[in-house]
């Protein structure tokens, strides 16, 4: 019909740790630009921090629901190309597909979106034709060619390859804990750093946190901890944006990401408080 | 019409102080793909120096005269989102549009190219639907949104919201003033400092300085103040290119602004000098 | 015909060293969408390093067999710009065409794929219009601008402005010189140290490598010296990819280049061993 020739063929959407210095992202373009020359390309980041797999399962799943659905999602962090890592493409629940080394990087997606179907790259089929020696490549020689040939309709979803069940898609522990509340008291930890504004997210979404009984315009005691020991220990205002402050002034607000962040009106909280993500980077918030 | 269907719509052109190390921009993006996939992002630059409204003024206003007439421009570098700063849509007297806190990023614009109408967003139609309780990031949710359904002509101008007075848009002063030509000496300030070559632009336009007498092949004297005291004082050639000159030796030529820039062959004047950009930042040039 | 009428533009894919913190970029793709807003962008890279031409040579190299055939590519690094190189348009033996001063850029592709034919750009036909008094930024207003025309079909290659003798093409040496092997012992030199990764690339093909008698699985001794002093001497893997050896471990393997690379898996030999590129950086690989 040409109704359907004329339907617009989805994005594909990358994120990589690849940095943008050399050609290596241009090169996976050019792969897909040899597909179908009609597929169009949109970055997300080349700069996720080397190999931090947990960043990019986080960014992709900040990202993704903001796209139309059926958009094809490229990640690369990929720290163990090469080696007995599947290399996969799934099917969320939202119909969106994330082509990704099976490594963790589904970890905030899974919990946040669900996956429905999870299917391994078959290399016999879905490689970049004379790269077959070449191990250290595969967001070229296998994702972009994938994502492109999936994209452009050369091939259907199950001609990816064999399916695997959904549970053993690789989780990150980090990346699935959620803030405690009890007593109105929420404890937690800080899921991440923000660039480049420095603001640090704590693991409590904006609708636990005004369930737990806060509002726009309290004053909040906050306690950071690394390790136990407390770093930063003060009130601070919860508003909805910075300029609800003085420049320089502390405030908990409402992030574009659904989760509480903290931050610092025109300053930089991560910097000045040295502040970091991880299981021991402990937070609690109370009246 | 067939040929008005065929019309290919505005490109939707970015800047802002995001940085490209997460996600908010591709966010931005697919905001746009969502009111339509035929829509095509171009990026200026999202490395704007945080919160630096005048930086974003001058990119603005250098890019926007190269681009085909009708381009739907963004803006954000916003440090008081969700206070009440107008967030608006500028219809230039050259007929591009630009969406954008009205903060100052208009006053290049306005100064040398014009502004014929300015609306104030109606937020309660053009907000991306689902974000009514976030008021920190008005780029994807308000910016991205409206820049969208006006490129795509989903709405037209006038239902971007309310027209107020071109006279009331925020202009900063560092931005509107040009240097003094008198005796055939030029006198004014360092408007900026480039990256990368580290060139300093003074704020006199090409044309003027010419007319004040002056010719390529020239030995112009040079001095540089910051707060009255001078820092740099030479006999300086006034040439069409950097390769007239030795490498390492200084050069005041015509810059791709149409200003005049002091800048050194292969090297980068702003750090073996430190030169910075303000009003206190002065320069004179003399025979 | 309409299928001609249809068939999709080429590409015009960029690389430059003006880095992406302010409009140059933005100005010269609003150049290309003036003269054909079908005509796509997309960027390899433009944080080539200042004035490193060679590096350009490498990048553009790596990339442009990725690409459809008919890619009008732009490079700009460009210290010479408004002196007398040439500003010139190469036709590759592959059908692709590179838009360049003819400065050395142009010396990986001659040697790998070949030139066919090579045009200066005549600047009385080829010049954006009202930029004749600018000769700093030739990015803009002679390369963007005859790319778009070239790409866009508005003007033919042989419109592009005189031939000129293919061995006139200006070639730097380093980017010529290959390892020599020699009784099972491969001597070159280290011809580029990668981003973000930092390993080094030697300048012997992994084919040559493995004539030479290598096999993966094997230890390889090598010696890396500067000016002849060994600073690196060790034997170490040769594996198909990082992931063959504990995480700090030095690695020989097979890179997306086809030459040979040393790095540390999840490490950087670079920054570890303060290696660096070019003529007097020399490594021997032996039993």
């Amino acid at each position: 019909m040409s109704l359907e020739k004329n339907k617009r063929k989805p994005c594909i959407v990358w994120q990589t740790d690849f940095g943008l210095k050399w050609g290596a992202v241009a090169s996976m373009k050019g792969v897909c630009k040899q597909v179908d020359p009609e597929l169009e390309c949109v970055d997300i980041t080349h700069e996720i921090p080397q190999y931090h797999i947990l960043a990019a399962s986080r960014e992709l799943n900040y990202v993704l629901p903001f796209w139309p659905k059926g958009t094809v999602f490229v990640s690369v962090v990929d720290p163990g190309v090469g080696t007995d890592r599947k290399a996969s493409v799934a099917l969320l629940s939202d119909g969106n597909y994330v082509v990704t080394p099976d490594n963790g990087t589904l970890t905030h997606v899974f919990q946040e979106i669900g996956i429905q179907e999870i299917r391994q790259i078959d290399e016999r089929i879905n490689r970049y034709p004379g790269t077959e020696n070449i191990a250290v490549f595969h967001g070229r020689d296998l994702f972009a060619y994938t994502a492109a040939r999936l994209a452009s309709g050369v091939i259907s979803f199950e001609e990816v390859g064999p399916a695997y069940p959904v549970e053993e898609v690789v989780l990150l522990e980090q990346g699935l804990i959620k803030a405690v509340v009890e007593d109105g008291k929420v404890s937690g930890i800080v899921s991440s750093v923000g660039d480049p504004f420095g603001s640090i997210a704590l693991n409590v979404l904006t609708a636990d946190f005004q369930k737990a009984g806060y509002s726009h315009g309290d004053m909040v005691h906050v306690v950071l901890a690394h390790q136990g020991k407390v770093y930063y220990e003060e009130d601070v205002l919860y508003g909805k944006s910075f300029g609800y402050v003085p420049v320089g002034a502390p405030i908990l607000f409402d992030s574009s990401t659904n989760y509480i962040e903290l931050g610092i009106n025109q300053g930089n909280f991560r910097d000045q408080y040295q502040a970091e993500e991880g299981m021991d980077w402990t937070f609690q918030l109370s009246n």
